[in-house]
């Protein structure tokens, strides 16, 4: 008998893929012997922390023998302050993708539907597969959510609605007007997840706080996370806000140390240092327009974009991308999210967006003669 | 129409109570208003980690700006030097009750069937009611599995066995023969999880090491923890071991940054500190024994224990523990585990388990008189 332990999975489970993450630096300086390779593929924020968050992570450290306080009391407290909201309205998660992950264990089953955006972030495609649900993948309007045809597709089995604002990869954004009309016609049994991973980069007066909406639907979930302008993405810590009912059947299925110790400490003090977010928030401004504008010069579009990256139409995105990789710069391809004309490029430092874009014109330069 | 998202949730989430973490400290201070209060109660090793250890985990704070390395590689190849297995045999988890986790997400559904024993660790029934499996709860034999018994509830429905060596909360154990027995007495579409994570500290001639069974039983899944003997328990890093194929299917439930950076360095330092190891073992057999001598010397009986805690049985636990936490000691109840008459002590420091023995005299001399 031959041991085939895929026929024993899940039925949910069989046909998964995992999540594809960027190209690691060390393995690309590994794998094409290049140096000094700058990495702009994972929205990271290239300033990383600010001090205040790194010295509170490290004073945890001191008492990591210990296990994280699984109710999350410190943390919680200044998030419920920060947003105005009850501490019993927060679900805190191993970064943002651990909510939604228990917002799909918590909700979906075979017999539910889930509704989502095409290009819309790759983890909702994957929550949804693993509890067994079915997709319903929503035609884009302008590489963004298509809020009507969305309204439209829910139906007598939808559980759940994913929406990205704003959106990765494409970097959309929804207006206020249009959310909130979306939110009022969805039926309140039918559960709305706002993610909102890059709320602090984005720069438009006519931008949601959904935090703000939850008290009027209950049926509203945002998500949000340290991972990006807070520059913690490698300790993961996120967090959802809810009615307090869906909250508790979250943490229900959370597990009760998901967060650790020292992220929890630096999420705390980062949450406090408003300077950091801001210079965070200047330096992004400033980096996307020069990425924008430089690439205008070389002749290509892009998705107009509110986030800390923007996707770029280069063509033949792989061979770029590849041309790019040799040049010592990685960036995500998209053809996964149905896109294999772009590349999303992160914001840098300046000095990195400037690398990626004489790069870029090398790359091009070259396979246009 | 009133908001009640417990009737959308999925039926397994429907009933669950989530897991009951120990009393924290700085609660029991609050509280009780006591001060130098002393937690036994997690198993955690009162020594924390070791100095190396630690300072990884501060080194790799300086990159947690980035994204954690979602394959995690440099823990996967020490991981896999150190036990003799490939790289692609081993599941990373955010402590070892992710993996758990993961197993259930990965192999369970409504109609499949888990066995495991009366008084094991809680996670089990957890994660087999979240994924609406059914439960078979084997009845102990002396506190222990009974595994001719196990072996006998395993059905055509059966999906998977958890076995805890040692367990979590009894301290039993099983010797190497009865438990190959067992696994090669079960069909190879059961999975066998055999539960370490307290392998470090067990000082028994005849306690089996089941990595080395893998080649031979594919349908046996190891998993470890970093919580324990290595101090980390803060950080959260756990590992399962398992055949390749087995380890894929897992990988693929896993989120792919459920290991956070800091924790993944530290866990690598962790695994060559082998004198910090030694020290921790050492200092657990000494206070083991201190724990149950002096409880013997106080007339109560205790369930012989290899791991780093100990069940005494005091008789009213409820009461005893109260009383416990005045005097500023906390200690674990088992009653949920079937347990009233004991309470589970984590092996402390010397002067910390001479001050838990004190304690106890001076609460059962009141409660006796």
């Amino acid at each position: 008998m031959t041991f085939e332990p895929i026929a024993l999975a899940a039925p949910g489970v069989r046909r998964l893929s995992p999540y594809q993450p960027g190209k690691p630096l060390d393995a690309l300086e590994r794998e094409y012997g290049v140096r000094n390779a700058i990495k702009l593929a994972s929205n990271e924020n290239p300033l990383g922390p600010g001090p205040a968050a790194v010295a509170a992570a490290r004073a945890a450290l001191e008492g990591v023998g210990r296990y994280p306080d699984g109710a999350g009391f410190g943390l919680k407290r200044a998030l419920a302050a920060r947003l105005g909201v009850d501490a019993m309205q927060i679900t805190l998660g191993n970064g943002s993708n651990d909510v939604l992950e228990l917002v799909a264990r918590a909700f979906l089953g075979p017999d539910t539907e889930v509704v989502y955006a095409a290009h819309a972030f790759a983890v909702y495609a994957l929550v949804t597969q693993a509890a067994g649900a079915r997709a319903v993948v929503v035609p884009a309007r302008d590489w963004g959510h298509d809020l009507d045809a969305m309204r439209a597709a829910v139906g007598p089995r939808t559980r759940l609605v994913f929406i990205a604002n704003p959106n990765n990869p494409t970097g959309t954004w929804l207006r206020a007007g249009d959310l909130e009309g979306f939110v009022r016609a969805v039926p309140e049994n039918v559960l709305v997840v706002v993610d909102e991973a890059y709320f602090e980069y984005v720069d438009e007066p006519d931008y949601p706080d959904t935090v703000g909406w939850i008290a009027k639907y209950p049926n509203l979930i945002t998500t949000r996370t340290f991972s990006k302008i807070h520059g913690l993405a490698g300790l993961r810590v996120g967090y959802g806000v809810s009615h307090p009912a869906v909250a508790d059947l979250l943490n229900r299925v959370r597990q009760p140390f998901n967060v650790n110790s020292a992220a929890a400490a630096a999420a705390e003090a980062a949450l406090r240092d408003e300077a950091h977010v801001a210079r965070s928030r200047d330096m992004n401004r400033a980096g996307l327009r020069q990425l924008t504008e430089g690439t205008k010069k070389l002749g290509l579009p892009h998705i107009p974009s509110t986030a800390n990256f923007v996707c770029i139409e280069v063509g033949q995105a792989a061979a770029v991308y590849e041309g790019l990789l040799r040049e010592g710069v990685i960036v995500r391809p998209v053809a996964n999210y149905g896109m294999p004309r772009h590349l999303r490029v992160t914001v840098g430092l300046p000095e990195e967006n400037e690398r990626f874009l004489k790069a870029l014109d090398k790359v091009l330069g070259g396979s246009r003669r």
